[in-house]
């Protein structure tokens, strides 16, 4: 963890924006790139989290951000006063507001608490399972933030346990180590519910932050769909979508994955759940099997199909639009007639409109038609900031194939 | 109405794609323009709404198709088989599989029955309120298939009344007329229902087809924010929004629209549903009105802005980003701090992006920070023919301001 000497806000070290640069950041855009910051040596120096005050050229305040030299994305705004005092009490607020927000959208405390920037806490992630809460910081400021991050939760929600989650990629980019562990308490049997079901979590162990809580909609919206149906879904990490569909009445449901331990904790699931006598699961790489059960002439009345991200980087978006493709016209030749598919995608580098042309060039070579019952993201708990539109990284599409 | 004697289908016309101008349509695309066909002298002499056959230049059968010489979007698929009937059994199993996804969708006979292309029927839509059916025949083939349709309809609902709602500006483009008239039956006193509520639905006098079913979804997703705030809803229509959030506990709803006649549905619906002592009408052009109560210092919990389309043609389109970008920026500014904003275009000009930047724009100049919760198109009443995703027309955003 970076650690750096707390300073106080008259002292704050003062950054500017190059001249003619400051453009995007006077329409409100919380980020300011390392190109657009006049990097004195004074400027890069400055310890990766620093809290500092940033200037255009012209001298216009525009607030407190949390800055790092080694980044791209150099600098992102935590508050447009640059005095805000940025300390325990002011992590505390934000928490507050966010956490009133949530718990007018939910009646249970299940849900993504701090979604980065558009919850005004930069590069900070922080979901909710009840009463174990696990936290990503993304950013060397927030990953100094840390300690006063905890002490808040502590005092808004006294939970029972405070689990690290730090092992996105993008923590590489600025500078910081990849690593998960329990910062407070206990997280062991953390469970989440979701749609009046439950689940187990391994915030220790799991994928992620233990749990995809962005498909909470989509995966009630498929599962209305699947009374009576016999139902594929693939890559399906803990079973969210398929065990959903089980409650719902789905005459049988095949669980597909990759990873040995998630589909463990899937038939867990299923057992908690009351549907382990209609679930079965099936361990392989999920677009071979896919391609041999179509071969194989199994057909069902869902199937979904949920992958990680195809498109890493930009560099691979057009192979990853060829993935969806593949994906999506394997997918749709196994729904039988009348049937529904929904299938989503997570790369932040495929833009909506690229993948709905992907998936309808899929479901053209299918020789299927086809609807477009419904286009959409993530939940309101992943909100996005009005002027980073392009985070919204989740694509959900759901078809009707007659 | 525009007539033209049946054909045996072996007898069909032929009209053939020019050369090289046939790639969308083998990539599955509906749609033929004028100037991708052979216009020879038979072809310009097709009665408009004639049942052809498509042929590429390479002899490649393209299906069965609707023609109309004098519109620019010339032809239309009706069935990749060129020798499908398209006569009343023929509409009658087009309408049958539409009806049995509504049916499996929604709880109620309330919906959009025929979404145009995406249901196989392209330029039908076809609305149901219960026992009382609205159409809109808006090219010369669905026109002078209207009797085939209704015949098919009586055949599968047996409504009481089926009404023609061809005012609609597009049958322009097809030489057909407006016109508002009884097909058969008696439509008075008809009620639509939704979400629990149910309001009045003039068929043969209000507009387009009497109630607006693609926002179902973003009235009750707004609702549900509404308990206990003082709402406002402009560009009310008959009050959807605005008195689904009064049945959900909001304290006082203020409904704003231009129209007398809507607001004295609106009033009638308030009574309907039982909360007429908690709502009022104002009566009113919303932007100039929304102004008035910015600068009186009116404040709400959550707004809700449905304004019809303004951009009316592609040339509209840097006009209506303005009028949006100025829409969002007042009605931000009646949002009390933490209230909810919804916001919504239904222009088919604009496409979703640039509404999102527009209402961005309008925010930051509120002065106003802002999570979007929501962003999203019409209900799975209005599915999209996945090669015609531009046919999304509806724009919802829905945004929290701290």
């Amino acid at each position: 963890m970076v650690r750096h000497a707390m300073t106080a806000t008259q002292d704050r070290p003062l950054i500017r924006l190059l001249p003619g640069r400051d453009r995007r950041v006077k329409g409100g855009h919380p980020w300011a790139f390392s190109n657009e910051i006049a990097m004195t040596p004074a400027t890069k120096a400055l310890p990766p989290g620093s809290v500092v005050r940033l200037e255009g050229d012209d001298g216009v305040k525009h607030g407190a951000w949390h800055f790092n030299p080694h980044s791209l994305i150099a600098a992102r705004r935590l508050d447009p006063d640059p005095a805000a005092p940025c300390d325990g009490a002011w992590y505390r607020a934000r928490l507050a507001e966010a956490l009133a927000l949530r718990d007018r959208l939910f009646d249970r405390p299940q849900y993504r608490l701090i979604h980065a920037e558009a919850d005004g806490l930069p590069g900070l992630v922080v979901d909710r399972y009840g009463d174990v809460v696990a936290l990503q910081a993304n950013t060397a400021g927030m990953d100094a933030a840390t300690p006063m991050i905890v002490e808040a939760l502590t005092a808004l929600i006294a939970p029972r346990g405070i689990v690290a989650r730090n092992d996105a990629g993008v923590r590489a980019l600025e500078g910081l180590q990849e690593e998960v562990r329990l910062l407070a308490g206990d997280a062991a049997g953390a469970t989440v519910e979701e749609n009046g079901l439950r689940f187990p979590v391994d915030l220790l162990g799991g994928q992620k932050t233990g749990w995809f809580f962005d498909q909470r909609e989509h995966r009630a919206r498929v599962a209305r769909l699947a009374t009576g149906a016999a139902v594929l879904d693939a890559f399906c990490h803990t079973g969210g979508f398929g065990i959903g569909c089980a409650v719902a009445g789905a005459t049988r449901v095949t669980l597909l994955d990759r990873s040995e331990h998630a589909l463990a904790t899937a038939k867990e699931a299923a057992a908690m759940n009351g549907v382990a006598d209609r679930v079965t699961t099936q361990r392989g790489e999920a677009m071979e099997t896919l391609e041999r059960m179509l071969g194989a002439g199994q057909r069902f009345g869902v199937v979904i199909t949920d992958p990680p991200a195809f498109a890493k980087t930009r560099k691979d978006q057009p192979a990853a639009l060829r993935a969806y493709g593949k994906l999506a016209r394997i997918a749709a030749g196994l729904v039988e007639r009348g049937g529904f598919l929904f299938i989503a995608s997570c790369s932040h580098h495929v833009a909506p409109g690229e993948f709905a042309d992907a998936v309808a060039w899929g479901v053209h070579r299918a020789r299927r038609e086809a609807r477009i019952l419904h286009m959409g993201g993530a939940g309101p708990d992943h909100p996005l900031h009005p002027m980073l539109p392009e985070s919204q990284y989740l694509k959900g599409m759901l078809l009707h194939l007659p």
